[in-house]
Formats: C-alpha cells, structure tokens, sequence
C-alpha cells in the first residue's frame, strides 16, 4: 500500500510516520511506499521505500505532485495553528482552506482520470479536524449532534474542510474520515506561547525538573488525550468501515475531560511533591477569557462505538509521556 | 441608504426589490440607491435611483464592482439552485462557494481600505441559506443546535457560506446575519423540476383551474413559509439589532409543518372540491426516497426570539398566494 502523509514533519505527523515504520503496515496491509511532504522537508524513516520532499500545500502543482502516484491512504494533518490563523487572516484561509479544497479537488481529477482509464482511484482520506469547530457558549458535555459555530478563524477552517470531506465523500471521489483531535497532552518540545500550551507545561516541565507557569485556576477543566492517543486515532481511522458512518463523516474523537487540579494530582502521583512544586501559579486574565471559551468535556459515544480509544486517566496520560518521551524515567 | 441586491432577477429577489421599491425605505431608513446584480440583468424599478447589471459573481471583477460603491446594506441570494448543483459540481462550488467567498472578501478589502482612509466601512450583509445544510435522520423537530451534515453539494456550499459569514462577521469586516429559508411555497410561475416542486404546484395549478401531480402520499411533512413570508425574513434580518446573536449568526428560520393533506385540506376550505379534485396521484419512489431525506419541522426559538415571523396555517399561505399573484380571486 501507497501512503501519503501531508503535515509529516509536524509533531502528531512525526510519530504517526515513525508508528508506520515501525509496524510496516496499516492496519495488517504491508506499506510498500511512504511519502512524505510538509512545508519543511519530512525525514523518510530508514529502511522505507518512497520519497519526502517540502512544499506548501497551497502552490500550484503540490497537490498534483502529492496525488500522481495514487497512494491509496491519505493522512492530512498539514495546517496552519490556531494563533497564526488567528493573526495572520489569508495565511490560514489559504494553507487551511484552499490547501485543504485543493488537495480534495486534485483527489477527484485523479478519480475522475482513473474512470476515463477504466480503473478505480478511491482513497482513504484521514483529515485531521479539531474540537475547535465548536464555540461557546456549551452544555455540560457536547454530544455528537452539537452544531459547529467557531470562535476562531482556525476553527471556521476546519469546520469547513469537515464539510468538504462529507461531499466529497457522499460523491464517491474518495473515502473521507474526519476526526476531530482533543488538545494533545502532554506535548513534547519546548513551551511555546499556544494560549493552551499550559496543559502540557506543567506536566512536561516539571517532570524534566523544571519550573512552569500555571496561568489559570484549578478549576479549568478541558479535553485531553496523549500523542500516542492520536497516533491511535489516525490508525483506526485508516482502517475502519466506513459504511455505518453514512454520510456523516466528521467524528469528535474520545478522551480524558480533567481539571487542572485533576492534572496535578495525577503529577503527584508519579513524580511527587517536588514535582508538583516547581508549578508556580501565575494568573493571566488574557489566557483564562481564551480558554473560557472552550469546550470542556464530550460525549463522544460515537467514535467510541466505532472502536476510537483514548486515556482513562492523567496518571495514564503522564505514563505515556514518561515512556514515549523520557525513555520510561521519572526524575 | 445605498443597497445592494445580489440575485435581484429571481423570484425572491424580485419580491424583495418590489418592496424596498414601494416602501421607498428598510427600517424607516430612506433607499437613496438601488444596486440590483443578477445573471441575467434584473429590473431597476421605475422612480428609484440606481443601476442594474447582468454578472456572473464567481468572474473576475464582479464583486469589485458590486462593492466600490460602499453599500451600506447587501442582501446575497444569488445561487445555483440544489438540483443543478448536484448535476454540475463544478458550477456549484464556482458560485455558490467562490462567489460568496469573493463577495465577503472583497467587502474585507474594502473595509480595510476605508480603516487606510480613517473612515468606517462595516454593511450589514444579509445571506440567504436553506434548510438544506441539514441531513436526515432527524429528530422530530431539529432545534437551533442541532449540527449541520447536509446530503447535497448545495446544503453543503450553503454551510460553508454560513460559516464564512459568522467568520468575517466575528472579524468585524461585516454584520452578517444568515437566514435559513423554509421551502417557499406556494411558489409563483411555471411548475418546474425541481424535486420540491409538488409542494406548491398541488395549490398553485388548481388554484388556476389546472392539473396538478401529487408524487409522495398524503403523510408526508414538510416546512414552509411563503414568499412574502421570505420578504420579511429578509427585512427584518436587514435592520434586526445582532448583538445579541453574538458569533452565531446564522438562524433557521420560523415557518409552517404542514402534512401533504393538511395542505389539500387548506385549498379545499379555499377553493373548494373542484380544485382538490384537479390533484392526480402519481407515486414517484425517486421524489419519494429524496423527500424522504429532508427536515419535516423545526423548532425555531432563537429566531422567533428575534422577532421573525411566518405563517401559522396553510389557509394563511395560500391566501397570501391569492392576493399577491391572482389579484385576490379565487376560481
């Protein structure tokens, strides 16, 4: 099987890629081709056949390069973040929208090719959507039928891309799954000045015994499922039957609804009290009216029925990142 | 006040301009410019200052030129009509997405030209959608929440329009307010073939001493508004106050669930046996499996709320049909 992975230098994307190549298939299929784009160049995991090239999704030609060859499974995870799109208006409309109607549109051509060819070109999409489609005010747990009405620019993207894929998909171009991501936690690298990057400091920082800021109450609570959690995801995705989906093809994914406090205590649990001391509590009004807006928690008994897994638990979430990223060691 | 009508040739957009016309003011606010843009050009009404003009709104330059004259209040209900947005993929994304898309935008561009100017250019735009960006199944009556997974190309370039709209709404680059039209009924004009068609033309051909098909059994629900009821909507979205619809700004709206029978019912207390009797049964299992597919009833709160108003019986939309294309007289 031919996969393509657009977005395969970005975090979920790396490991999405390195899960592939350890495993050597998809879903039991062998994987005899890789390839790889991003807007800087991905790394073609040693031992793969295929190529990994840079390109920005939205210039004329990098849609017809990525789909030439017809790979048979299409990961997109390739966009601009919620605080660039936000800043900077046609940047995000044009990588997260048109790059997104591009890619689409370029799938059809070929499908639209292959049947003048007598042949069948009908891939899986995988596109990764967000919880972002989703606007305040909520109810208590937003259920699968909630509408999407977006409080950021990001958000109105994706929820556009969702609608696209649902057409394109009910068309017959292609296969289309759409799987709205939680807030990914604990992510690995360095802080970086996401208004949600706090989730994942005060666990990451402090278990590499450094400080972090705690810019909101312990009360906040949020959605939240590991990187490994949404490797999961994009795999499931891959494979699964798309007939009991029908027409609806965008799914909120499962995952772990906590609080902060609910967060610390699992860091206490796991590394201790001297862990969950170099959290220094540093309100900011700006990030607390931000986050105000979110979703909290879902019922996401959809995607769950499906097959879709995420944590149970912090003190899971926190084990993931301990083995995943800190080869199995708590300071 | 300059306003501009997009669509201004179809049978909404004639309605609306004939009654900005004689009115000679929206909201009690003088029209001292008439803008009216169409496919095929429309009518500027005797006695009001303006132009006119054919355009295809996806070309380059329409929007420019429909915008450089600042008007202060935009009705868009220009589209490609579901049917043939399904048989042309093409054409439909081309004018129900781009042309939209480059209208908002160009209104952006001008807004920010007039911020270089230190002046303020924000319209109110008015934008037509459809209950079709709902996909069954349903529940009994879909409430304002509930999520948007349209079964047509259509439903789907009309979803798309509202999110847009919301976006550059939350943006400040416009005040747009979306209305999502019942199906008009009854209908004025020749039958066509458009699978809703039967809705009106089982009044509208008796009511003019003529056969009508009936092609689904009496049972079947569906929701309604008439044409003058779709006028109103536009007026009152026009100079409605959107504060309090905050970042969701698009609305179902209000209108009648009536049953094919209880429409047969209405025109016999109108007009009588004889033009029930003018009513052939002529089961059609393709129209059937389509309808089978569309929204029955709503639940309107949010919009009735807000003031927006349709029908409450059948015997009320055919009489407005009686006043308003037959001169009053019932045959």
């Amino acid at each position: 099987m031919h996969v393509l992975v657009i977005g395969a230098a970005g975090m979920v994307g790396r490991k999405l890629v390195a899960r592939i190549a350890a495993d050597g298939a998809v879903g039991g299929r062998p994987v005899t081709k890789l390839s790889l784009m991003d807007v800087i160049a991905p790394q073609l995991p040693e031992g793969m056949a295929g190529e990994a090239w840079a390109a920005d999704i939205s210039a004329g030609g990098a849609a017809d390069r990525m789909i030439a060859g017809r790979p048979e499974l299409i990961f997109h995870l390739a966009a601009i973040v919620s605080g660039e799109a936000e800043a900077d208006f046609d940047k995000g409309y044009r990588i997260n929208l048109d790059g997104t109607r591009l890619l689409f549109e370029e799938i059809r051509q070929e499908s639209l090719r292959a049947a003048g060819e007598g042949a069948e070109y009908k891939p899986r999409v995988v596109f990764t959507s967000s919880i972002a489609v989703f606007g305040a005010p909520f109810p208590d747990a937003i259920g699968d039928e909630f509408f999407t009405t977006p409080l950021t620019s990001y958000g109105t993207q994706k929820a556009i891309g969702e609608l696209l894929l649902a057409d394109y998909s009910r068309r017959g171009f292609f296969d289309g799954v759409g799987i709205r991501l939680p807030t990914i936690c604990i992510r690995p690298g360095l802080p970086n000045k996401a208004a949600s990057g706090f989730f994942s400091s005060i666990l990451r920082e402090p278990l590499a015994g450094k400080e972090a800021v705690l810019p909101v109450p312990d009360t906040v609570m949020h959605w939240h499922a590991s990187p490994r959690a949404a490797v999961g995801f994009l795999l499931h995705a891959a494979t699964l039957d798309t007939e009991p989906l029908g027409a609806r093809r965008n799914l909120t994914m499962p995952g772990l609804a906590a609080t902060v406090a609910e967060q610390i205590e699992a860091l206490r649990r796991v590394a201790g009290d001297k862990a969950v001391a170099l959290i220094r509590r540093e309100p900011d009004e700006t990030i607390m009216r931000i986050v105000a807006g979110w979703p909290r928690r879902f019922d996401a008994k959809r995607a769950e029925s499906l097959g879709f897994q995420a944590e149970k638990s912090f003190d899971e979430i926190i084990r993931v990142h301990v083995e995943d990223e800190l080869m199995g060691k708590v300071p």
